[in-house]
């Protein structure tokens, strides 16, 4: 009985310790949602990084503004210090509107395919190309189909996003190796140019273009690749399975010119008392360069400068060092996460967890959380901290592009997720706006964001 | 040790065969999903209710054109028997749009502002109202300032949304007396007309409608009631700062006519055991005149009718009578709700448990159940299975505004609870349109409303 009743005293203890602990925490949690809900920066921030600046790919003039204009959000945000951390970057330009015709003499058509070019595709010029399309549902329908149909035709990856997926990222997952490598699997068997369906969760007329690699171990030959919109491949389908001798007319100017010096934007609240250990949260600064990056991802950028903001604002002094990551470069090479990685090796600072953002700006879901160290297990016992704001759910696995390297040095990894099915409706599209972001959304996003931060910080 | 491992076999067994039998259940689940996802014609039918037939207040011809429609879509659904329930409805009508103008000699100001008149509303007819306006924060703030500041004026109700409220239906809740009181309390003290700050999370320039009601026992006196958008408050206010002797010119041209005959459209699907219990899954088939009542309450309409198609072409036999019911009248008078309850007590049907979805086509995220006869505690032991469909929360205490007659009459009641973010956005506006429904997030709450009507007739 004595043992017992100390068992249950100590319980009792610890009940009430952690009770009390977590009712601090949910008084602190609350004024951070209360800050996000109704004074933060967000929305402004958003508003001016994607309509006043816009797409920024990489190496472009919108990507050094980009630059500037984070390194000073991040000041007026509070930050202690901004670093600018250099990396090269592929510069990659679109060049003049594509053209991609449909053209049939047996049906009399002739029309305009909706497209875009992926990046880093090499461009036809202004002679264009035309051949004979060839459709094909996957890589081993590529591979059967062989030299002797494929050769000095277009290759047509006619796959569908799976639907029934209920994360619209598990259907992007699936599909995007078509995006990636179908131009050299393509070119492997003498195509003399890629189409892929656009991987898109909607049956609409947006093109998505995304990043592609000439992967030279699969062919040395480099064909131009574009992604169609879902109607225009629809429409194409049609048009095969009733003249399957029409042609295709692609004309594209992309063309890849010599990297550029650009940086990761890093802005940083200075700890208290863990003068060498850090905890970050970013997302990427780039975007494509035919919509805003609104969504793909200055939500994310402006929902991690946002800590430094609530954090300053609200009075918590962390005690190990907050950064507010701005990743350069993630679309069409991940050289920022690869040099963000490097200078916390080369500086020997130590990161206990980095959380990325890049998934959108919508109503936040859920976090995943790497098990190693026992981030998971603390972070899920926040759980219902998390619960009132609409975050349901801890999973384990984390993680995101940018801080992929960081994850391989051993560093505990988070990735938020907001709510998927609208993602992938806009995803590298021209649609990718502004105007698609709700206020409060994005708001209830950084909340999340800054909370888990917060509690990170305190507990980890 | 025997009545321990007798235990611990019983806890096996009853595992064993609790987890079988969610494993089928996952699996017909999961079919069900992919219907909804692939399939369904939630959409389709959407599509045709809001741009075709559009805007539906009870009354209307378009209402009456809703009844019809309603009455194919359950037929085309697979219904075994579609009942029309008579029910009498109030004939509001609009009339020509409204005219609210402010007007300031000293500021030099004369300009509209974006106003709609409230359901049920008198109208000021073609000669106007012209007075002072009397900004009120709360009904205290009226009382206190009484029939001398407030007779012969305006009130105008300037009162926020609370926007840190995490679940945009509270913030709703709180401000949603000064459009349905707010009248009756300023023609108490002698206001000529009363205008009210739009319910709505988000600052833009639509102004939000909705029923009021003139309540005789604070006042005899009908005066005009309009609300006016977020920006046009924020205008008014700016003005009446400088210059409190500004007018406002209301013009509105609304009327009520006499009630009209109008009807529920109730699908069923004929139980195979249980030939007199129901169970029920509703939306408002009605919806206001300015928009295409897409979200509130297209969306709940075709989620329900699908139920049907989802269990006709899986050829799931319900035990019960399954009912897909389009309400009439929820906005202006919830004379279907009671039409329907009056039905049930007279052909003395068991109805063992009601559910509404009205509160928009967006991604599910929680039911809520009432805590009655048990409903509520075996639904959350289904938890584990709509966890995957992104529905994380089971909630105590359900309902909807078209069931709670059935409520008071004991029915267990539940309520479809959608993500709430961008609802209150175009909620009673004009922008309440086709084009703001996701297709995948409509499908999925489907899903989830499909798939808990499916468990509770297996269960219950």
């Amino acid at each position: 009985m004595k043992i017992r009743t100390l068992i249950t005293s100590f319980n009792l203890l610890f009940f009430f310790v952690n009770g009390v602990s977590q009712n601090n925490d949910s008084v602190t949690i609350r004024k951070l949602y209360d800050y996000y809900l109704t004074n933060s920066n967000c929305y402004s921030n958003l508003n001016f990084l994607t309509t006043k600046i816009g797409g920024r790919l990489s190496g472009s003039q919108q990507a050094k503004n980009a630059v500037e204009w984070a390194k000073k959000a991040m000041y007026s945000a509070g930050a202690d210090t901004v670093i600018l951390q250099p990396c090269m970057v592929p510069h990659w330009e679109r060049g003049k509107k594509e053209i991609c015709r449909l053209q049939s003499n047996a049906l009399k058509l002739n029309f305009l395919l909706n497209c875009v070019a992926l990046g880093s595709s090499v461009g036809t010029g202004k002679l264009g190309v035309t051949a004979k399309v060839i459709e094909i549902k996957n890589f081993e329908e590529l591979e059967h189909l062989g030299e002797k149909i494929i050769k000095g035709n277009i290759v047509f990856y006619n796959v569908f996003f799976d639907q029934t997926k209920i994360r619209t990222g598990n259907a992007y997952g699936e599909t995007v190796k078509y995006r990636s490598r179908g131009a050299s699997m393509a070119a492997k068997y003498g195509a003399v140019a890629s189409l892929v369906r656009s991987m898109t969760s909607v049956a609409d007329n947006e093109p998505h273009t995304g990043n592609m690699n000439y992967d030279t171990s699969i062919c040395k030959v480099k064909i131009p690749s574009l992604a169609i919109s879902y109607i225009a491949a629809n429409k194409l389908v049609e048009s095969l399975e009733k003249d399957n001798k029409l042609t295709v007319y692609i004309e594209t100017h992309c063309q890849t010119l010599n990297d550029e010096p650009s940086f990761n934007v890093v802005g940083q609240i200075n700890g208290s008392e863990k003068i060498n250990e850090f905890i970050i949260a970013g997302g990427h600064l780039d975007s494509w360069d035919n919509g805003q990056g609104a969504h793909d991802d200055g939500a994310g950028v402006v929902q991690t400068i946002e800590i430094i903001s609530a954090f300053k604002k609200l009075g918590i002094k962390p005690k190990h060092n907050i950064r507010a990551v701005a990743f350069m470069n993630e679309e069409n090479g991940l050289a920022g996460g690869k040099a963000y990685a490097q200078y916390a090796q080369s500086h020997q600072e130590k990161h206990i967890a980095a959380l990325e953002t890049d998934a959108g700006g919508f109503t936040p879901r859920s976090f995943g959380v790497d098990t190693i160290k026992g981030l998971y297990r603390l972070a899920a016992s926040w759980k219902n901290l998390f619960s009132p704001y609409l975050i349901d759910k801890i999973e384990k696995v984390g993680g995101g592009a940018d801080i992929s390297p960081l994850k391989e040095l051993g560093v505990p990894c988070i990735g938020f997720e907001p709510d998927t099915q609208r993602y992938f409706d806009i995803h590298h599209t021209a649609a990718d706006t502004f105007d698609k972001i709700n206020k409060r959304e994005l708001e209830l996003g950084a909340g999340g964001i800054g909370a888990l931060i917060y509690l990170i910080d305190k507990y980890y």
